[in-house]
């Protein structure tokens, strides 16, 4: 197995991510998060948020609807511009991606002739309303960014914010891929964080290097490895059709050097367009000193699912068994503790033993309320021998397991044990409130 | 303007929520939320997640996808159940539902004749793929609850529960109703607060017990009105096709008396169906000494948006105006702390005193760490005299109020303003950060 499918296995077997509907076959380009993963997902986003949103004085967030009126993406060029060149094998009637085709003949999986290539939308449409006719024509959004755009007014009017300020979102957008692959990386729902940063016209350069900074900042936090990073200016012709400038920050992967996150500058193309599309003035209005204009817009774009990817494959590790620790490597998912889904696993040395199990439930429930408060889970565990818990913990990424010992019901201490260095320290039990507060607030 | 009018109004103006696409002419059944309403709605989450999941040891928390594969509803009586009967006008096209109108044979609109009744699918359809055929026919999820249910046997096999335990879920769900109105109440797009929890068959009886009480203390906890919920048990006749027993919470809208959480018992329904569909075992197996079996399940189901709707309508309240505090009736959100979207704004008392701004500057940023631990945002308001601006957060209410005078300057203390009681006390800046920390540790 390559990295990748043990990742894959280990995200399943212990309930971080598990394909959609599995039990009836599941659905190409679709996965759920099981409980670990959601841990995962909702701290990376909590981090992002804090990042790029709740310690800046510039941010307004909001959630806006996924269904999307057809004038919003017809303004935004998605309805005409989102789509894909798509060629289908005659035979076997497999589509492919233009751009992916080396062989624009032959069908690489039957040997079939290709067809011509055409236009492939890659929005999903509903209907909205009793009949399903043009009028009731809706699409789920491909990005959250113009859920943003249409409201740039209500922020302005509710909020009055001087530029530049920014309005930013997470939430689902959706893709209709023609070949989703390679795990979370390519589906056809996702889950974006965006920033719409408004300034004028002549600070863009300015900007774009905060956000670029920004982005790399996210990256370390999060748990990227930063080794694996590269940043690709996209030439003009490679550009989508909103933007000026884009450069691309690239990881990695296991199935080759692809897109990670995106920064763009997209000037003033979507105020405007809306601006003619809707007939309401979305400039910016700033005293009596300047005329009214259209501000610009840089945009960082983080997908979550890619961030869970990369930090999955950065975090993945296999160690030689420790001394004494059985003849199985040992995996372990060097997660940063602030978005590991368990902070702290609580284990009686033996299960058979009342008084061990009785402290070790003490300890479980005092830990309890600092955990809440930082919205850290803890875990009990008392099945089978204390390495193969060690080696639960470590496969999850668990930073610090606590044992309650025969020496705890002497003198009142217990063992953390570190996961990456797998030194075992003995701490009171009056003070581990205090010492993992402490540690937790730290990172 | 009725009080609802009111509250549509202020969600608009001081930016908690915004028709959806208001630039072109809006989208009947959709919001979106403004930096408050996110809050309000996060906040809202987090505490009924906190509730119903993180603080109990029996609870497992996912997050599934919102496309759902056609096979998954056929299974669970959606794609054949989940309809409105359907009433057009001939005349002016307009339709109605059945169950909704008075007169069956005039339109209540323009007079003309009344059509036959028909069936109206409910669930929002789209197609995943490069045609648009029955093959790739696919639905938004229009509840969170299978999602639920088609990850039963991926919770079983990667954390191996023993009953009765829960599977709970926050997102979103879609319908594509028929007559959206009321502001949040029948909207197209919603979130939904899920848990199925499942059980032995015989211990149904408790566990729906249980859950009730679970229901009353959130509707307490959260702040709505307990004055004007009521239980309604829901007729065999009425209740939806999975369910053996329904207790409606409703509330006591402006516009009546509606349903606002749903508690019911779907015995095993569901889990029977799925298993029968796919052919896969769902089946509970505990040890040697029983046989495999279907749990039950009771379900307690609560929109997040009817919640958003409920606290809003119980927050709401205008008072006299206070001694010296102008002519104006003052309109406050009383919402409990937990969730007001900002917990504490701080204001120097003049806006042109240097040294006010300075000292004033300081202690926002003392208090920042604090807000940040506890996600609880901070405000900062210069702008106008002091009355104006307690006005301004009674509005969105925030608790408190941080004013730095010229004392301030002499003995290093502030006054801090309670929202509900008007009442000012002075503290010294030194304690302000563990005063707020006791005040919302403890809500």
């Amino acid at each position: 197995m390559d990295k990748l499918e043990k990742i894959v296995s280990l995200c399943k077997r212990r309930g971080f991510i598990y394909p959609s509907f599995d039990i009836y076959g599941g659905l190409a380009g679709f996965y759920d998060y099981g409980p670990l993963g959601l841990a995962l997902k909702n701290n990376i986003k909590q981090l992002w948020w804090k990042q790029f949103v709740s310690t800046r004085s510039d941010m307004f967030g909001i959630d806006s609807a996924l269904v999307t009126k057809k004038e919003v993406l017809r303004a935004s060029g998605h309805a005409r511009g989102f789509a894909d060149m798509l060629i289908e094998c005659k035979k076997c009637k497999r589509r492919f991606r233009a751009d992916h085709l080396e062989d624009k003949k032959k069908c690489s999986v039957c040997g079939g002739v290709l067809g011509e290539a055409r236009q492939f939308y890659m929005m999903l449409e509903t209907h909205i309303g009793a009949l399903e006719d043009e009028a009731s024509l809706a699409y789920l959004r491909p990005e959250t960014a113009q859920g943003i755009f249409t409201n740039f007014k209500n922020i302005i009017d509710s909020f009055h914010p001087i530029l530049p300020f920014g309005i930013a979102q997470i939430g689902k957008a959706f893709r209709n891929e023609i070949a989703p692959r390679d795990f979370l990386f390519r589906l056809r729902e996702i889950e974006q964080m965006e920033v719409e940063y408004f300034i004028r016209p002549n600070a863009w350069h300015k900007a774009f290097e905060m956000w670029k900074q920004e982005i790399l900042k996210f990256i370390r936090t999060v748990g990227i490895d930063e080794q694996n990073i590269s940043q690709l200016e996209i030439a003009e012709e490679n550009r989508a059709h909103y933007s000026q400038r884009t450069v691309d920050f690239e990881f990695d992967f296991p199935f080759g050097r692809k897109e990670l996150y995106g920064l763009a500058y997209r000037a003033d193309y979507d105020l405007k367009n809306h601006m003619d599309a809707s007939g309401v003035d979305l400039r910016y209005h700033h005293g009596e000193e300047s005329e009214p204009f259209i501000p610009h817009t840089i945009e960082p774009s983080l997908g979550v699912e890619r961030t869970v990817l990369a930090v999955l494959l950065s975090a993945y590790t296999e160690d030689d068994p420790p001394a004494g620790g059985g003849e199985e490597k040992r995996v372990m998912l060097k997660l940063n503790p602030k978005i590991a889904p368990v902070k702290i696993a609580v284990f009686p040395l033996l299960a058979n033993k009342p008084d061990l199990i009785t402290k070790a439930k003490e300890v479980y429930k005092i830990l309890q309320p600092t955990t809440y408060n930082l919205q850290a889970p803890i875990a009990w565990d008392d099945n089978g021998n204390i390495g193969k818990r060690y080696r639960r913990q470590d496969e999850i990424g668990t930073p610090w397991c606590v044992t309650i010992d025969f020496q705890t019901l002497d003198d009142n201490t217990v063992t953390i044990r570190d996961r990456d260095t797998g030194s075992q320290t003995r701490h009171s039990v009056a003070e581990l409130d205090r010492y993992f507060s402490d540690m937790l607030l730290l990172l």
